[in-house]
């Protein structure tokens, strides 16, 4: 029956098989179960979802299914349920589980508190192998994990770790006491830590968990490796969003009201209109450069992507060097050492390549007149290198997040630039214009 | 001494210690130590500190190491090395483990195979709990984890998992037979599914491993949750740079070479050059329009940004929604309606907001005139977010990869069109370019 389809499968997907049914036949098919299947089922459900069950389910069921939930997802759910099916279901609560929801909800989004459960298993350090083992294996249903066991004192200082494996390794000797198998020297964050530090440590140490302690160095959660993944992921999108110039997105695309996008959208494309802006009042400022000489012109749009390009793509190493922490903003004078090389040779190049462009769409220039575009184009890249590789870089140093750095608004400021280059460079290169001395 | 100073720590904190070290003093110092913390601490240390310490040890000393090494880790790190060290080191290993690094080695890069490792605990389906737990125990050293127990039957072929969990849980009843408490509805991945996939996979459902089988279902590996983690960050990461126009790089921004960086950038660079001197080509085209109203050169960066910047946010938007699969290519018609939407009220709020710059800086022109800008900035804007979301989706289709879709190339491709979207209002508006009817 409807037992056995939801026990025969991995929870996730019998979940993903009821992704069908409306949220009251959800419900009716989750309260034929055992309460563990049902809450491992109920955990894969779309998170809409399970909101309307939440709001819709009997009270006492609802909060016998919050009661037996990981801590770290009820609280999340929880805070999405409105307030009148919260207030109904809490006071059902055991009072232990209710205080463990309050503590929890109190950290702040985007810290280690946040992302914390606090369902792990804890053992004092008298026990032996054997004890920890039995102990362990009485508590199992009501951990998260039991593959990391952490030694605490009376007053819930964390003072060592012995692992699962650890235990099983030494069932021959079950008397030995756990206090000589733990390890002391363990690695920790602190609730108010930033998540994404956090996840980026347990990225390198490869651990299946890492423990959280207060300011107290009382043992208050531990944040295992799915929801690592889950962070390192959202923060990986939140760069990439900001990437695009756009306001990071709390649902999927289809998800996010039209309205919404266009918020989301409109506030940089505001902001990078503003400084697009500029490029007309700075054109306005040579007007009667381009009206002596019309030809300039056609190659406005090629100058001032070639600068934002190459600025585009300085920007990115430099993102991605300080996030994966291989860059300090002190690093500066290093870094612009490295973008001026590279400027220099990527502008070279572009600036053979530009030289024939020029002789092309406008054969009839003297020689003189068509370096114009080749030295404008060197120029801009060098300017465009230089600029992109140090404002992220000036970003973290002013404690912005680098990731805003779009390559948009990287691009606005780079136009400007390369608009003034072009034309100081016309007006120092061209007779015409009063310039080219040198041609003599 | 030198080994209490290694074992005290986790290894990977003892290997951060070591990072001063030249690679003959850290060998040293890991000779000094046993077997199983010189393998812990030597695989945290810096890849390149690997390499050399292999191509300079003793090759009896290396192929014991080798011999003990995570069997993923060490493919990945032969690979490295040079050929000499190699063909010294492989013939001292035991025959076994010289073919398991044949077969690993064999899967090409960013499949399953190549990620998983080989060492995982495998069981027959007739023991019971307590010769489960004992056995596990026993080869627990030769293991990547001990966690997920995968029973196969005598030809290898996957027949459940046990959980280290369940057994614990049971301790209790040590003769219960696993075949008795074993999930047998596995999720499994093929060793040549791309690695993307399968991270994607672990991440859904939580695990903390996932079986790897043959095309004949033999289990031939697992894949952990940190090579999981490992994989997630490097797509991400690869996305990261391709969004800005760069090769994604294959180590830091600081190791890498500049003459590599140059190369990385200007392959790409190049690309967009070609595409930005058509822009060129096109503004040579209407050098008649732009002889006869000047005015019109002014706002051309103008234009041209506001299109690339309202193209890079669809484009954002849409790769981010082909990678997290909430869009498949089919989706195309409702992913323009909305866009269309989208664009209408983005467009319309540039245009009143141009309309109000092109009354600053050319206070002269009539409202005829003056409408040219903000008549161009939507229907530019509608264009850019049609044809950025439009171009990933197609991308996908055609089975190349949407990340390439990056901002300088979606804008490249978008300078060309608000070049001719411009100048074709001008021309229909403006009296002078023989337009305006409506203006009586
Ligand atoms: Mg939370
Ligand atoms: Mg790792
Ligand atoms: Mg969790
Ligand atoms: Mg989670
Ligand atoms: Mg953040
Ligand atoms: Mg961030
Ligand atoms: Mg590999
Ligand atoms: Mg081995
Ligand atoms: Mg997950
Ligand atoms: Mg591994
Ligand atoms: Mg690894
Ligand atoms: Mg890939
Ligand atoms: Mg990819």
């Amino acid at each position: 029956g409807l037992n056995e389809f939801c026990t025969a499968l991995h929870a996730a997907r019998t979940a993903e098989f009821m992704e069908g049914l409306s949220s009251a036949e959800a419900w009716q098919v989750l309260l034929a179960t055992d309460a563990t299947t049902r809450v491992d089922v109920f955990t894969y459900l779309p998170e809409q979802q399970q909101v309307d069950i939440l709001e819709s389910a009997d009270p006492q069921e609802a909060s016998d299914l919050i009661a037996n939930m990981p801590h770290d997802d009820r609280v999340d759910l929880l805070k999405e349920v409105e307030d009148v099916s919260v207030d109904s279901i809490l006071p059902l609560l055991p009072t232990e589980e209710r205080r463990d929801i309050q503590r929890l909800s109190q950290h702040p989004e985007g810290t280690a508190g946040a992302v914390m459960t606090s369902d792990m298993a804890r053992l004092p350090e008298t026990l032996t192998v054997r004890e920890a083992l039995e102990e362990v294996a009485r508590q199992s249903a009501d951990h998260e994990t039991i593959y990391y066991i952490y030694i605490v004192d009376e007053e819930n200082h964390l003072r060592g770790l012995v692992s699962a494996r650890q235990l099983v390794t030494n069932l021959g000797r079950p008397n030995k006491l756990i206090s000589d198998l733990m390890e002391r020297d363990l690695l920790t964050v602190t609730d108010t830590d930033d998540q994404e530090t956090v996840a980026s440590k347990v990225a390198e140490y490869d651990f299946l968990a890492i423990p959280v302690v207060d300011s107290e160095q009382h043992l208050v959660g531990i944040i295992t490796h799915d929801d690592v993944i889950d962070v390192l992921r959202e923060e990986a999108e939140e760069d990439a969003y900001l990437a695009g110039a756009v306001e990071p997105l709390d649902e999927t695309y289809m998800e996010t009201p039209w309205y919404t996008l266009a918020w989301k959208r409109g506030v940089w494309l505001t902001v990078l209109f503003v400084a697009a802006m500029l490029t007309a009042a700075a054109l306005k400022g040579y007007e009667d450069t381009l009206a002596k000489v019309t030809w300039l012109v056609l190659f406005i749009p090629l100058v001032i992507s070639s600068g934002g390009n190459s600025g585009t793509q300085s920007t990115t190493l430099v993102i991605r060097g300080l996030t994966n922490k291989d860059l300090v903003p002190g690093d500066w004078l290093k870094v612009v050492r490295r973008e001026i090389i590279t400027g220099l040779c990527l502008g070279s190049f572009l600036a053979m390549l530009g030289f024939f462009v020029v002789r092309i769409v406008q054969s009839e220039l003297t020689t003189q007149q068509a370096l114009v575009v080749p030295i404008t184009l060197l120029s801009v890249v060098i300017c465009g290198t230089i600029v992109g590789s140090l404002l992220p870089l000036l970003f973290r140093r002013l404690g912005l997040d680098e990731a805003l750095m779009s390559s948009p608004f990287l691009t606005g400021i780079i136009d400007i630039a390369g608009i003034v280059i072009y034309m100081s460079v016309a007006i120092f290169m061209l007779e015409e214009l009063g310039g080219g001395v040198g041609a003599g």
